[in-house]
């Protein structure tokens, strides 16, 4: 029997990366973090995105990081480390480091330093890595994030890479928070493992045969946004997801990883969650309490609802 | 006595980088490169820039690539490698490096995976590399080129960031394209070392009390690029800028990295300097004809002017 081509449905959480007051990683917080995550029912764990600041980690941090969380027992079939960066040889390595270590699958970012350039070199670039690992095992989620890489993946350079590596690049997560583009990627690529890159479209994505959603504030509504996916065929699901998009509203109206990193540092008492590496800076109190007031508005607080 | 801020005046040149066909850095072929654009009479080698595909390189590529060139006799009084990177701990790994080299300076790149990032977080970044470098043999130049990095230096960060670091931050390369701002440049930071991100503005930066400029084109066209820095003050100034300007104007009508690359296989008879690393591409051969023929209605040939 041949395994299914994307072994991830429902909902995925892009892991925050806590730091210490010196800016580097605090290990034993990120394993706390990833754990209470799965304990509150997320399908996966999609460390190393955007929202867990990877490319302002080294290679090396990440790495170490990632041997970390597997050698304390995270299952790798719950992993899907992002692997994408500018540099061919990076993106090579980290990428033949998770298939090593068993991940389910990887997030890759296009290379992103170069802009305006053309399918046929975001081709050679996906083509060049895949080649290069040359793992049967290897299970590529595309990251299409054009407000933040500023390089997109179109739709006919998705075609090019399904038609070219069938049983290798098996989704995408669509962060372009264009709901008219992930549509087109349901429609034009049925069985192909599409993730919103927001809950709010999350059950729009399911009824649209999607897989599911990789989304930053799954780090604090994590059981909030899985209950969206459990009854998702259930009478209630619509009210589920409006809940869930209240709170995914609110947070948007602020910078999202300061804020999200603010609401962990208060879950857990702990001010150095608060830490980003710059370019990024940490939310001021002023903000902080504006935030917490709309977070109390629409109802939400962060809570332990299982484990 | 105390030394100057910046060491650097003149026509510097964001050296190219060849790859073998694997796609691995070819050394002979980069190191006869530099040598003989230092022949031409350029003023200094700013290595790993855009140009250089030095974001393309992983962090141990261009360590070992820059200790093999002052290994090879580049004198480090002519270097000003780049060492800007997404992610701090390479950022002021790579700094820290060359500044143990003894490299005359560092062009620095903000970091820019995260896009719209506030002045405040720029200014920690580059206040976090400079103080974990910690030396004072450091000489920074940051590098504004929002076309491609598209995380722009402001005005008010330059002087935030040469007021906090006035021994430290002493130029800018202004690849922005837009002389209006080389021209701001100039009026509000007198003494501060800017270098034009192109020969088109040479004679006009150096008439403001500029530096010189960094060019890619300089590849190419060294000698007729310096010759209008030796005669800047002379009658001729002005008819050397205009056929400087001409081929300029010839490269940019067409993919530059892969055009410049097109030019140096030409003239080395080599066709592996043709190559780029994914995701640019190889300029085709009907553009390298079209190139070839623009470049020969301008009157323009690589050749061999000095040395």
């Amino acid at each position: 029997m041949k395994e299914p081509p994307s072994l991830f449905k429902g909902v995925l959480v892009p892991a925050l990366t806590p730091f210490h007051p010196d800016l580097s990683v605090n290990r034993p917080a990120f394993l706390e973090h990833c754990r209470w995550l799965l304990e509150q029912g997320v399908a996966g764990l999609a460390v190393f995105g955007t929202t867990g600041e990877a490319n302002s980690l080294s290679v090396e941090e990440r790495i170490e990081l990632l041997e970390f969380l597997v050698d304390s027992g995270i299952p790798t079939e719950r992993l899907m480390p992002g692997t994408g960066t500018c540099a061919l040889p990076d993106n090579v390595r980290l990428t033949r480091h998770a298939v090593a270590l068993g991940c389910a699958g990887v997030l890759m970012l296009p290379p992103f330093y170069y802009k305006d350039v053309s399918d046929e070199g975001l081709y050679a670039a996906y083509a060049e890595v895949i080649q290069q690992v040359g793992s049967e095992a290897l299970r590529l989620y595309l990251y299409h994030i054009p407000p933040i890489a500023r390089v997109p993946i179109s739709l006919g350079l998705i075609g090019r890479l399904i038609k070219g590596f069938p049983d290798t690049v098996v989704g995408i997560k669509d962060s372009s928070g264009d709901w008219n583009n992930t549509r087109d990627l349901l429609r034009e690529f049925p069985g192909f493992a599409v993730f919103s890159g927001s809950e709010n479209f999350l059950l729009a994505t399911l009824r649209g045969g999607g897989a599911g959603c990789i989304t930053a504030t799954g780090n604090v509504n994590p059981a909030g946004i899985c209950r969206v996916f459990e009854n998702r065929e259930g009478p209630g699901a619509d009210e589920l997801q409006a809940v869930a998009t209240r709170v995914r509203d609110v947070f948007q109206a602020f910078p999202l990883i300061p804020g999200l990193k603010q609401q962990m540092s208060r879950f857990t008492e702990d001010p150095d969650w608060r830490n980003v590496r710059p370019p990024l800076i940490r939310m001021a109190e002023e903000a902080a309490e504006m935030l917490h007031e709309r977070l109390w508005r629409v109802g939400f607080e962060m809570r332990r609802e299982r484990g």
